[in-house]
C-alpha cells in the first residue's frame, strides 16, 4: 500500500527538457509542482542519450549541448521548488473520488494533483541490445572498455581500440567524434549504405579513405572474445559466413532504442499508435486535467520539435490554471513585467 | 516604378525576435529570406521599446535583457545570410502572375519571393504624444533630457530632474528603475490607482512614503516650459483646475502605444480584429503561400507568448517548404544531427 499522498497542484511525468521548463510555465502561473522520471537523474534523452551533442535550434542559443541545456532548465524551474522523484516509474493515475488525480509509482510513491501533464518523449526507453550470447557480462564498466550504448564523455575512448556498430545518425556521428579519440576505430555495418546525412557519410568514407579509420562492410556482429568482463576482440561475419576478428577494448553498437509507452498506455488515454492524442488549443487529453505535451503529444501538424514541446508547457499551464485556481481570474501577463519569486522586479 | 524585383524563397514582414528566429529556421531547411521591417534596426519592441527589460521566459535561459535576447537571435539567423530591408513599409503583397508574390515597400523595394510569413507583432507601433502645444521641439535628444516616450539606456536620465507621467505597467517599472537614477522623480498620474502588479504598485508606494520620489495625483499634464528645445519645468492640473509647476529636465510620458496594422489590412487576409486568423497546424492564412505567426497570429487558444511565436516560426517554415521546394520530400531531421551550414557536425 502506497503511503499517505502528498498534496500539489500539478505532477509532471517526465523530466526531460519538456518536463523541467513546465514546472517553469506551471511556476510562473503559482502553482507548485512534483516531478516523476524512471531515469536516476533528471535530462530525459538529452542527458541519457546524446549528452555531448550540440542542439542549434534553440531560440536566442545559437548552439549548446543536450547537457547544458539541461542544466539550464534545471536553473530555470529551480526557484519554483520543484520536487523530484526520479529513479521510479508511475504505474497508476487514478481519479481519487472528488476532482484530483491519484498518481503512484513502482517504489510507492504516491502523489495526488489537480492536474498532470505528461511530458513522457518516447514513453520509456532504452538501447536495442545485439542477440549476443554473454553480452551482458561487458557491459557498465565506467573506464571506456566493455560494451556501452551511448557516449557519456568521449574522453573515456581516448587510447582505446573501439568498434562501432551500426549504420544510422547515432553510430555516424559517434564515428566522426571518436576517430580522433580512439587508438583504432573499426566501424562494422551490415550494408554498404548509411542512414546519416550525406555531408556526415561522406566524411566518414573520407577517414576510411585515409586510413583513419577501418571499415568492416559488409559484417555483422557474430560473438564477443574476453574474461572477466574484460572485452579483447570482436568476431564479426559476412553475408558467406566467413568470420573477421577484431581486437577491441570498447564496443559501441547503435540498434537503436526500445521505445516503450509502459503503463501510459492504461491510462485510458486516447493512442494513436504511441502518441497520445490532445486537444491543440491546450493540450488537453480526453481525460480531464490529464494533458500530454512534447514528443509523446499529438494533434494536427505537430512538430517533434523541443522548441514545439515548450510552448506545448506554456499551453498546458495556463489551461491548467483554471483547474487548479477555479476562483481567479488568469490576469496574463508577460514574464517581464512578473519578474521571479524573489526578484526584484 | 519598382526596381526589378529580387528573388528569393521567403520574404519575412518584421525583424522582431519572431521574425528573427523565422530565418534560423527556415534556413535549417535550405530556404532563403529576405526580412522587411518599419523600424530602422532589427528586434521590433524588444529592442525599440524596452531594450533593458529583463526576459524571464525563453527556454534555457532564466534571464535575459530584451536587448540582449535580440542580439542573439541576429547571431542565430546570421549563418543563412537573410538579406534585411530596415526603415521601409510594405506597402503592396500581389500575386506576381505565377504561383509567387511580389513585396512591395514604400522605398520601393520589390522582393519576389514564393511565400510570406507576417511576423508583425501588433503591426507598425508607436508612442502616444500627449496633446501638449509644442512638444515635438523637445523630442529626440539624446543626452537624457527633454521628452522621451522610451528608454533606451538608463543611465541617461542619471542625476536628471525626471517627471513620469502614467499608471500602467511601463510607467511603474520605470519609476521603479529609475528612482535610484534619477535626482528627483516626480510621478504624474490622473488617478489613485495604478494598473500595474500589486506587487510593483506597492513598491511604488513605498518609495513615495520613503521620500524616495513624489507624487503628482491626480494631476494631468497642462503645459511644458522651456525654450531652444531644453525642458525647463513641467505644469499639472488636477482636476478642480489648480495648477502645480514641477521642476524638470527630462519629461517621460506612458500613455500606450498607438498600434497599426497599417496596409496589412488591405492584404485580402481574414482579419479578426487587428489580428491575423491561421490554421493552428500550419500558421498559413487564408491566401495560399502567407504565413503569419507571433502576436499578430490568432487562433483558438492562441498565447500571445515570444514562446509561442517561436514555435509557430517552426511550423510556418515546415509548412512553406513544401511550397519552396515541392520537388523535395522534406526528410525530418533534428539539429543535433543536421548541423549549421559551414559547421563541423
Amino acid at each position: 500500500m502506497p503511503k499517505t499522498a502528498q498534496l500539489t497542484d500539478l505532477v509532471i511525468v517526465g523530466a526531460g527538457p519538456v518536463g523541467l521548463f513546465s514546472v517553469f510555465e506551471c511556476g510562473m502561473l503559482e502553482m507548485k509542482c512534483h516531478v516523476i522520471d524512471a531515469l536516476d537523474a533528471v535530462g530525459g534523452q538529452c542527458r541519457a542519450l546524446y549528452p555531448e551533442k550540440p542542439i542549434y535550434d534553440i531560440p536566442g542559443i545559437p548552439e549548446i549541448s543536450a547537457a547544458g541545456l539541461i542544466r539550464r532548465l534545471e536553473a530555470q524551474a529551480k526557484p519554483f521548488g520543484p520536487v523530484y522523484h526520479l529513479d521510479q516509474r508511475v504505474v497508476a493515475v487514478t481519479p481519487d473520488g472528488g476532482d484530483r488525480w491519484l498518481v503512484e509509482t513502482d517504489t510507492d510513491t504516491a502523489v495526488n494533483a489537480r492536474a498532470v501533464i505528461i511530458a513522457g518523449g518516447v514513453g520509456a526507453f532504452g538501447p536495442n541490445r545485439p542477440p549476443l550470447e554473454g553480452i551482458e557480462e561487458f557491459e557498465g564498466r565506467g573506464d571506456g572498455t566493455g560494451v556501452h550504448y551511448l557516449v557519456k564523455r568521449s574522453g573515456d575512448f581516448r587510447g582505446k581500440k573501439v568498434v562501432i556498430v551500426g549504420g544510422g545518425d547515432s553510430a555516424v556521428d559517434w564515428v566522426l567524434s571518436l576517430a580522433e579519440v580512439a587508438e583504432r576505430l573499426t566501424v562494422v555495418h551490415r550494408r554498404d549504405k548509411f542512414r546519416a546525412s550525406p555531408e556526415s557519410a561522406n566524411k566518414l568514407k573520407k577517414l576510411a579513405l585515409d586510413g583513419a579509420i577501418d571499415l568492416a562492410i559488409p559484417f555483422q556482429l557474430a560473438a564477443l572474445e574476453g574474461d572477466g568482463g574484460r572485452l579483447r576482440a570482436v568476431l564479426v561475419r559476412d553475408l558467406d559466413g566467413r568470420m573477421r576478428r577484431i581486437e577491441a577494448d570498447a564496443l559501441l553498437p547503435f540498434y537503436g532504442l526500445v521505445q516503450d509507452l509502459g503503463p501510459i498506455a492504461g491510462w485510458g488515454l486516447n493512442l494513436e499508435r504511441n502518441l497520445i492524442g490532445v486537444d491543440p488549443a491546450t493540450c488537453l487529453t480526453n481525460r480531464p486535467g490529464i494533458f500530454a505535451i512534447g514528443d509523446i503529444a499529438a494533434y494536427p501538424g505537430k512538430l517533434k520539435l523541443i522548441l514545439t514541446g515548450f510552448s506545448e508547457a506554456a499551453m498546458a499551464a495556463h489551461a491548467a490554471y483554471a483547474l487548479v485556481h477555479p476562483d481567479r481570474e488568469l490576469h496574463f501577463e508577460y514574464s517581464t513585467i512578473k519578474g521571479l519569486p524573489g526578484g526584484s522586479n
